[in-house]
């Protein structure tokens, strides 16, 4: 755990080096992803079939790729009945949220009497890539498909290995809850593959979004353009901001529930009390021996932590805007003053009884948030991601006399008199 | 010219052909842009003074690579008078129509109590790269630095290469209307990697937008990541949708204006009129020969121009849709109808006098639009790419023991259990 001091000298290489730690293990699997895209644009659903016996040791038939309604149902009725519950109570609460971020269209008639706007309209079919193995997480299927059944998409299809056959219940009841389509036993790179130039089996999507390995990040990178994606999620990481006021150890709960994600994920407390530094410190090392994943969570402490201490909280706001952090806890008197003068963050959780594990799951606010710094220019995901704008331009003979002399001079001024013989030829006439 | 007919058999084959056809002239300079970057990271300034020498024959010194205002108020004074009235009429339109772009903020208290929304904040620093040569236009310049300014960007810096020590005075009168705040001459990927990682002099921004070459292209694939950047841009592209009431001389000229971008551009009509078909091919080619851009239009028409015809033009929304043109113009009687059937387009002019030119330059709309079919996907840009949302979550000690069971049982139905422990120690107190 790293201990800093705004007041000391040798802070600003200290915390340039916070700053610059690389937490993301940036496997090359480049060549390896272009050979199995490549494989799968020539092959389809043959090469998902092989590609899944090599990685997953599964054996598929081409028609059994689909899970059927009939699975989904016995995974449903085989989830354990609290878990269930809480998916739908996340859900009601999710797409309330998110139904208040559909946009306006807008159609205006200006002083010219130009008609100008634009309109909203969903993305056709989506893919929703669902990881395997322990990183199943059912919170993140309805994170990830809710805000594109808001948009409207008419088309959600997921994919999700099924490594030595094992499927997480609570991620097919989470889909069935939020309204997925389709459902392919599929992942890796041959699963975003499939998406993004189709199979017999798979009808492919126009945008691909969800976490995944190195492999799925590569293949998204490589089909972007191709479909839309969503950011490459780096690793979780959380700054809290905290005066006198907060509880030690609720602090050092959210500290290790940020820690316990990955070894790679970071938590770091700025405070301006060196008291509450300190018993964070020992709240820390308490609770982690208890933890189940104390060891995922230990490691990520002593590597990636932080305490930081600065003279004033307001001395804090620049600091939080060099990190941009993905999530980030305000428990401090002046939490909403705080707030506000802080530009880059993922999400704000504002007072003690605002855990950031209630984001996470029930809050309503979406869970899938820019990391890595990218809260300086990029956004948690949302509606918009799932619709696109069309503008819309309508012109008369009359308004279109007004517009053409500055167009014509436009393009004859950038070497484009096609362009400027478009408007003119409407103009010279009558 | 590609001629189609939906009749016919063999018109799906064709159509593929058509969407499949490789327009972009996908040059492998991945090798030559990570040198360069790699170059920049390392010397900053010094590579900059050393790669404008190599690429642009140009003798920068550091303390020059910055454009002086009064090299600006000089450019500006030297720029034809009628172009400058065009640019700051243009101007004037562009900003209002974003203005409306604007997104609103929301707070509200949902049943249990709990405070939710987000709150939208500008981008702090953005870079917009401008091409230098006969691709340096001017109305690009409003295009991609007024939305930045409509959004409340603090900074936003403006590269453009000078090569043979040559800058577009038009360029710099954009710039200046639109309230760049800083002007580099540098260009290429270096331009790219100072804005992306900083020098001595250009200090980074957090974002990246504007077209550019191959090399630019690659740079901004390889800095994504540690800065946001905007689509990468492929050849322009129109479809015209008309019918027995569209004038075919105005269609043809309609096509040649895309067409002289680039002889990668594509124009295509779509018709259910066998007649206006045929006119509006001869007129191409009796417009083409008085075109200062004859070579590159006429070049552009043959390889990827086409005429298709359909029975009705209600037949021609599936196709549509699968071109998902960055341009669309609708010159029929049912032009709103059909506008609302079809999906995917980047922008909709209607009727017979809007121009695609118009909304190039003085509509108000943005012309940085979606090409290369992602208009399926994603929008033209606008106020919302130089901002960025924060969610905003409040729970108090009674909405959280409301919220805590189902945010308990789903930490724990994850396996991570931190996180449903940190929601736990604040509902077991008192």
């Amino acid at each position: 755990m790293n201990r800093l001091n705004l007041s000391e000298a040798g802070f600003e290489q200290a915390f340039d080096a916070l700053l610059a730690a690389a937490r993301d293990s940036d496997a090359d699997v480049d060549a390896a992803v272009k050979s199995i895209v490549d494989d799968v644009r020539a092959k389809g659903d043959e090469a998902l079939i092989e590609l899944s016996h090599r990685f997953d040791r599964v054996d598929l038939k081409a028609q059994s790729l689909r899970v059927s309604e009939a699975e989904i149902d016995d995974a449903i009725d085989r989830a354990p009945r609290d878990a269930r519950d809480a998916l739908a109570f996340a859900h009601g609460r999710i797409e309330a949220y998110h139904a208040r971020q559909k946009p306006a269209d807008l159609r205006f008639t200006d002083a010219l009497g130009v008609e100008l706007g634009w309109r909203w309209r969903p993305i056709e079919a989506v893919g929703l890539y669902v990881p395997g193995g322990t990183a199943s997480y059912p919170s993140s299927v309805l994170m990830n498909a809710v805000p594109a059944k808001v948009a409207g998409c008419a088309r959600v299809v997921m994919t999700v290995p099924t490594p030595d056959g094992v499927l997480n219940p609570l991620v097919l009841a989470a889909a069935r809850l939020a309204g997925v389509d389709e459902i392919y036993r599929v992942g890796g790179a041959q699963a975003v593959a499939a998406l993004a130039y189709g199979t017999a089996t798979i009808a492919p999507v126009a945008k691909i979004v969800g976490p995944g390995n190195a492999f799925v990040a590569a293949a998204k990178r490589r089909v972007f353009g191709t479909v839309g994606i969503d950011m490459i999620a780096g690793p979780s990481e959380v700054v809290i901001l905290a005066d006198r006021t907060a509880e030690p150890a609720w602090i050092a709960a959210d500290l290790l529930a940020q820690a316990e994600h990955d070894t790679a994920a970071q938590s770091i407390l700025i405070t301006d009390d060196t008291a509450l530094a300190a018993d964070v410190e020992r709240e820390v090392e308490r609770q982690l021996a208890t933890l189940p994943r104390a060891a995922i969570a230990g490691a990520s402490w002593r590597h990636f932590g932080a305490v930081i201490l600065v003279p004033n909280l307001r001395d804090a706001v620049r600091l939080v805007d060099r990190l941009a952090p993905e999530h980030l806890e305000i428990i401090a008197e002046d939490a909403e003053g705080l707030a506000d003068a802080i530009h880059n963050a993922g999400a704000i959780f504002l007072g003690s009884y605002t855990p950031e594990a209630i984001g996470d799951y029930v809050g309503g606010s979406n869970h899938v948030l820019p990391t890595a710094r990218s809260a300086r220019f990029s956004s948690g995901l949302g509606v918009l991601d799932f619709m696109k704008r069309t503008s819309i331009l309508r012109c008369d003979a009359t308004n279109l006399a007004a517009l053409a002399p500055a167009a014509i001079a436009l393009g004859r001024a950038e070497g484009l008199d096609a362009h400027a013989a478009s408007v003119d030829i409407r103009t010279r006439r009558g």
